[in-house]
């Protein structure tokens, strides 16, 4: 039986999979910014309507912790990722508003084999997360670790 | 009376300061892997002794967040910091481990004006989280705004 699992040939350059939604509440960004990131503008309306957020938004962090989440729900838990060396870009461009429904939209920009372990292979992904009216809020790049079905040299 | 607050001005280049250290106990680890990255290597000894990791180790994104409360505590929050646009980069070089201490590591690699905003300057980091042993668990660049203490022009 093979397995079902997502393996690092299953992810193909250039597609294009949407995710989610998931609702974000105003109770979850000011817990969250209480605990890791308590600036004003991600604890108080009053405060961060004074700010560039123009209104109570939460923390990138907190953007970046919701989008593994739903990459973790999407396809991480039913993969062979070994997860990832680092983050190449991340760009906050809107604030994330309390009751939000993100969508994460996951784009495969390339893929590549490992040049040390021949059960490995990469794939660099482009992510945005999206608000109700399609506005992207987030966009990462970041290249993750999978285990491959056939290891190089196997073929 | 000059305003205490730290201003773009205050952040020189070159300058190096270190900020903690944080405890950060199994219990946080499993919490933060629990709600936002509840992959096996984040949660259970046994499944992460297989993995890279070699071992229970924390969400990179537990360390991002975790290096923003110490940030904030550490300068930004007597600060004019304005937020950030983003990240330039991130990079996960070591495995967080239960019951390590971190301290952070900031180095300020440039300040330029804002070219939009007389009232705005920008200062770019570069921070690295240590462990006990000195050794850098992860690194980040990213760049913040700061208020200016003297707009542009008005010298």
């Amino acid at each position: 039986m093979p397995d079902s699992k997502l393996h690092w040939e299953d992810f193909i350059t250039g597609a294009v999979t949407v995710y989610g939604p998931r609702l974000v509440t105003r109770e979850e960004i000011v817990a969250f910014a209480a605990e890791f990131d308590p600036q004003p503008m991600h604890l108080d309306e009053a405060a961060a309507s004074a700010t560039l957020l123009g209104g109570l938004g939460g923390s990138g962090w907190h953007m970046c912790s919701l989008m593994m989440r739903m990459i973790a729900d999407g396809f991480v838990l039913n993969s062979t990722s070994m997860g990832a060396p680092g983050v190449d870009e991340v760009n906050w461009l809107k604030p994330l508003r309390p009751g939000v429904r993100l969508r994460l939209r996951a784009t495969v920009l390339e893929t590549r084999a490992s040049g040390s372990k021949p059960n490995v292979g990469l794939t660099k992904f482009k992510f945005e997360l999206l608000d109700d009216a399609d506005a992207v809020v987030m966009t990462q790049v970041n290249t993750m670790m999978f285990g491959r079905r056939a290891p190089a040299g196997a073929a």
